[in-house]
């Protein structure tokens, strides 16, 4: 298979995305909303993070939902404003596609595709992203064994990619104090089975903000290349997600604890 | 929510299927192969099953696999394959879809849209599968709550449809002795909450053809109004599936087991 | 292994506890509270599901609870009120032992030893009930594969024993809608594997009284050779598992559908 | 409860054991075989470790096996030789202690009993060790909830100990890859809930040498008071779990890579 720690080199292109590195020394630390609420929402985000150390920006446009009724994202003007928020603080945009049909509208504005838990089995998705020349950040399916978290990897670079980050997010047990439970051994074991970059997400790997710092610093220690974490301004009124988002000013705490735990593993951040 | 168990009647339109009436007295026995592999294969196969006393055939076309190098069913062909296994035996005929630009070219064969474990939360498909009139045969994502589960039924019938059919197909858990673990109880408990039909896939749900037969007699036992068993003439040669497949002697035994137990419950097959 | 099945004639003496025989034609149905709460209650009981057709009675005198702070039984009052039901019914008694040390008071009255979830891998008091002469029910460890299942039950058999009967009882998954996940393919599968009776737990499988008797007849239907189940008097003011008991009349509703299902897998109760 | 972080101060004595002290700003690092299999096995690991800079010793002299044939360890002959080692490194010894009737023998040499996840649930022992006076080392049970787990050492605690030290060592989960599933989300979260010390044991978490590193590190990291870490000076050859033991090299290196993790969240080694 291509993803193959084998085959580091023959295929790997650059895990390089519009400034920001995967894979490199330094780690790449992506921070956001949820999802895009409105202009001022996802500006006063995007500043802030930027402010704090960020080296890129998340945010939903097209949300996948449980429920039919719950809100489902702003979808078009949600990508001008992800678009708006990269021109004024330079920062690269990853956003969830949730099918081929919206890769046109999507690839147009980010800079690397989202391709969520709950696609990562969705082979035609996997296959037309990888086709269509944007960096993918894959996450792993929230049952999916690590052998199939590969295959998945392995749909989109068999389709013409190299530039594929995986993301643990955590997978479902029977804990529930967790929202899931982040399975951070899957960072050193996809290592050792691949040459892909692997970031973390602790903030839907624990559901709960106050565990989100404790968790990313492990994410750092135990090798992962980067972490995502949900930053939104004011947590309480947040659409989408609230309970599990970090304030800017926890995350600028958060981003110097990962300074200091990047530094110890011989990183930087 | 739609799926309410306190709107029954007024949502209700028919478990009817081109033929087989899901959610009355009688049972829905589905059968065949995991997959179309030829026209002999899939004309043998639907004669037994008939003989033996199927209500429906099933047989994937498209298939979803966890690598990209598997067989990935006879698409098209397929399709034109089951055509005429329904043409020969009268049975009405249930396939996978896996991504809405599929929808016209399975919609214009199959009598009822097979949307799988793996695209339980692909909204998008259950969207525009529920606004294109056809039956949803709606398996369980492999890893979703009860809950959730409902919530994906809602989207297909917030789209239109009232014919969507649930299927408990197994969920992942720690034991490895079987593929997967058969969550029957989710049988009742469907019942409890949702008018919707409920059957029972205890090949998926088993992994092992010995396991079926007690796992399908219990299905029928517990309430569920059908079962989808995976036969093969040959399960030894089988592309797919072969070790969880019944051999049409094995699926003729079972039908009159199945017969037994139903009338136990009040039930005919 | 003992337990293997191929040693079926060689090892297996007897199913026989106290008049009620498991591994027959005849099911084995055992009834009763979660926990002895007083002679009036137990006697009630006893009597009650006496008159609907079970075959033995349970009802727990020391009880292994989560918390310090719970309930923990009337212990050897418990058991003196268990004596009197059995004389008063005439039906052989199972209660639970916690450790060694309780044996001798236990086996003097219990005419079967019940090994609950929580100490199934607990290999010194396995070894010392497999010593002390009396059957025991062994109830399949929360998180235990099938595997680690017969080892605990070799434990006891290594130990002098030949009665052993196991119990499928619910496995912990991520599913919150029911208290455990029943895994009733357990029983089929280790019906292959060993000679063991195995019988099946469906209120604590549950956790909820209204899906009981759907899952006891499955478990019938899929070739248990016993249920176990928790019947109350008053489940709403039950000090244990009130949710999870049926009242004397659903108990003795419910008995007659396993007569039907047991009858067509040629079974009788 | 007792355990309740508001306690804090009120019940705390002390996580003083023979010298190491759970809890304070320096990390405690048990480190040992995971089964005493001869005076010279345990003797050259014991000063290897120590030289290393581990601050206690493990080593099982009652071992619980799946298996009644398994190697079930040299007994009271493996607690003369942890007592022998002691002397020689000055370390203090923690050893697991099956069931109440060890206790005496058990609690004569061990500084800290440990009570294993099989035995989570086992109130009696609990109980009982917390009355012996010995500070109790208690591994979550493999499938316990968080407040599952916290109800066990409260029966620790309610007995009358003060002295407890609680272990992450890895959760049952569908995946494969690793042996459990290492919940390090646990740390943070018990460190909200319970002013009682939190280690974390990597080597039964993940049953692969080759990630234990990497999950020690993210241990410290997320706050964790200490490590347990299978070290074996011939892993090849070891008579239990060989393939998640470090040789004293890799751990002498590991200690190195948590002394600069710890320092970055302010903590010693």
């Amino acid at each position: 298979m291509i993803v193959d720690k084998k085959n580091v080199g023959a295929g790997y292109a650059s895990g390089e995305v519009g400034g920001a590195a995967f894979g490199g020394t330094r780690l790449v630390l992506i921070a956001g909303p949820c999802t895009v609420e409105s202009r001022e929402q996802m500006l006063e985000i995007a500043c802030a993070v930027k402010e704090a150390g960020a080296s890129m920006l998340r945010g939903g446009a097209f949300k996948p939902r449980s429920s039919p009724y719950a809100f489902q994202g702003l979808c078009e003007r949600g990508l001008e404003i992800l678009a708006e928020a990269r021109e004024r603080t330079g920062l690269p945009v990853v956003t969830e596609v949730l099918e081929s049909s919206q890769l046109p509208v999507v690839a147009a504005v980010a800079d690397m595709l989202q391709i969520g838990s709950r696609n990562m089995h969705n082979s035609v998705l996997l296959r037309d992203a990888g086709a269509c020349g944007k960096p993918v950040l894959l996450k792993r399916g929230m049952s999916a064994t690590i052998q199939e978290y590969l295959c998945a990897a392995e749909y989109v670079l068999d389709a013409g990619s190299r530039r594929v980050v995986l993301c643990e997010r955590g997978i479902r047990t029977f804990e529930t104090a967790t929202r899931f439970t982040l399975d951070l051994s899957a960072v050193p074991l996809l290592k050792e089975k691949t040459w892909l970059p692997v970031i973390v997400d602790p903030s839907h790997g624990t559901g709960h903000a106050s565990l989100v710092p404790a968790m990313a610093r492990a994410a750092v220690a135990c090798g992962a290349d980067g972490v995502m974490v949900e930053v939104h301004a004011h947590p309480e009124s947040a659409l989408c997600d609230g309970e599990q988002s970090e304030t800017p000013e926890n995350f600028y705490r958060l981003v110097s604890e990962l300074r200091a735990v990047a530094e110890a593993v011989g990183r930087t951040v």
